[in-house]
């Protein structure tokens, strides 16, 4: 059976397309006119959906923008998901992190019940609080390493003192465990486009591990370093995030079509910035 | 108004008691009579709830165990949640953790739509992607630190050497930098049960913060020390965490009445502790 990594890799080439569209639900931000819908949402996430199927690898439906509004909220993110054509990864951006028997809960509930390809997680706890995770060799995880946040540095910059005497950024520890835990082919790491310098830092350290790239768009992020810094040996595993740039394209009732555009030029970007990584080799 | 600290301190004075329960269902370990119930994890819960509220200051649902049960799940835990008595304090253990937008409906979601006082949450990002927890100043975090599981060492013991040339534990610094967060009595920390020398270093970091302190019980936490360690000053903020041994005392119909002894045991043994602790004062 092809491994999550296998999975993600084909998915991107049969798109060609590393882009990846976050989900995140904000029903002021949707059209008047769908509002007006028995179910707004899931109508938005289904045109969507429909509109960018082809041309993008991955989805990232947000799990907050699901939770606050209430149960109801998570009966939208099931149908969502259900809606994703086969191929496509999906991708729970959920950030959870929890031991022992909460964590096997955690990955029930994304994998079996939500039916999620992938989940986000956090480091902080170690690697056996994400062992239940692990443990579905057939889904896959990305490890929080360097996250967007202007504030990211507090923790995660922190110089880390190793046995050997080595200091290195507490995020480098991280993508060095992360990758020594990718025994079946399962794991990632997410690392902010607004930090292209450890982003290279990471790619260095995990050669052959995805990593999500969230922050191009309203977090201003730098998609040419992004894309340069984030893929692999191949021009591959790097997986640009975009949201709001694409979902939030138009406020009218072409948002379908605008979102498919705006993924078209977001895919198209990408795709020239990497070949001319692959010709520079 | 009363900050999040002095609710919390409110509450364990007036049922004399730091025992948190944590609600965390597991249908298949109730007892067989209410498993033919309608709703049965939701009268499971009122039936604890009921038993209990006058011998605990705190409730602890688990969000994962509401999550595995899909949207369904979630309205349990609402229903739960109010059923719980004005006065109590209500944590939901989530452990989030993401920036920006998302931290801010993560926050929305446990506090307004679900009505907690107060969440865990993980502190990998840093302190801005907690600033939308922080914002509700009448709420609380209670920020993990040194987690009760085995592998918690392999990130949060790690070495950190500061500016200054001081090395300690990662566990340490995060303990040291919420202290510097808690501006509105809002700022609580999570120390397991199964590290009591980490406690004390932690205690001293942050003599006037709540420790939530799970461990107990299923995982072997030492209580003595656990409570020794964890209180303040005046022998208060520490939160005994206890599930299973709680909640799934019986698993038979008096499983209510089992779980009432029990919590009258393990607030009775806390209390022996630290009135002990204070007479060597």
């Amino acid at each position: 059976m092809a491994s999550f990594i296998d999975r993600l890799r084909q998915a991107s080439r049969e798109a060609n397309s590393l882009v990846c569209v976050g989900l995140d639900v904000n029903p002021a931000s949707m059209p008047l006119t769908i509002q007006r819908h028995l179910n707004p949402i899931l109508d938005f996430n289904k045109a969507i959906i429909d509109a960018t199927a082809d041309v993008v690898c991955a989805y990232k439906p947000n799990l907050a923008f699901y939770e606050q509004l209430g149960p109801a909220g998570m009966e939208i993110l099931a149908e969502t998901v259900k809606h994703i054509p086969r191929g496509k990864i999906i991708i729970a951006d959920a950030k959870r992190g929890d031991i022992g028997n909460t964590a096997k809960a955690y990955a029930k509930a994304l994998f079996e019940v939500y039916g999620f390809d992938a989940a986000t997680v956090s480091p902080y706890l170690g690697r056996d609080s994400l062992q239940p995770f692990l443990d579905y060799t057939d889904k896959g995880i990305f490890v929080l390493c360097k996250t967007s946040n202007p504030g990211s540095a507090e923790f995660q910059n922190l110089a880390v003192k190793s046995e050997d005497g080595v200091v290195r950024p507490l995020y480098e520890v991280v993508a060095d465990r992360v990758t020594s835990w990718n025994e079946h082919g399962n794991c990632g790491l997410v690392v902010g486009a607004t930090y292209p310098d450890e982003l290279t830092r990471v790619r260095r350290i995990a050669p052959d591990l995805p990593i999500l790239i969230p922050g191009i768009g309203a977090q201003a992020g730098d998609l040419e370093a992004s894309v340069k810094n984030g893929v692999d040996a191949n021009g591959e595993l790097a997986l640009i995030t975009s949201s709001r740039a694409i979902i939030y394209a138009s406020a009218s009732d072409d948002f379908d079509l605008a979102a498919r555009r705006a993924a078209i030029a977001l895919r198209d970007a990408i795709n020239r910035i990497r070949m001319v990584g692959r010709g520079d080799q």
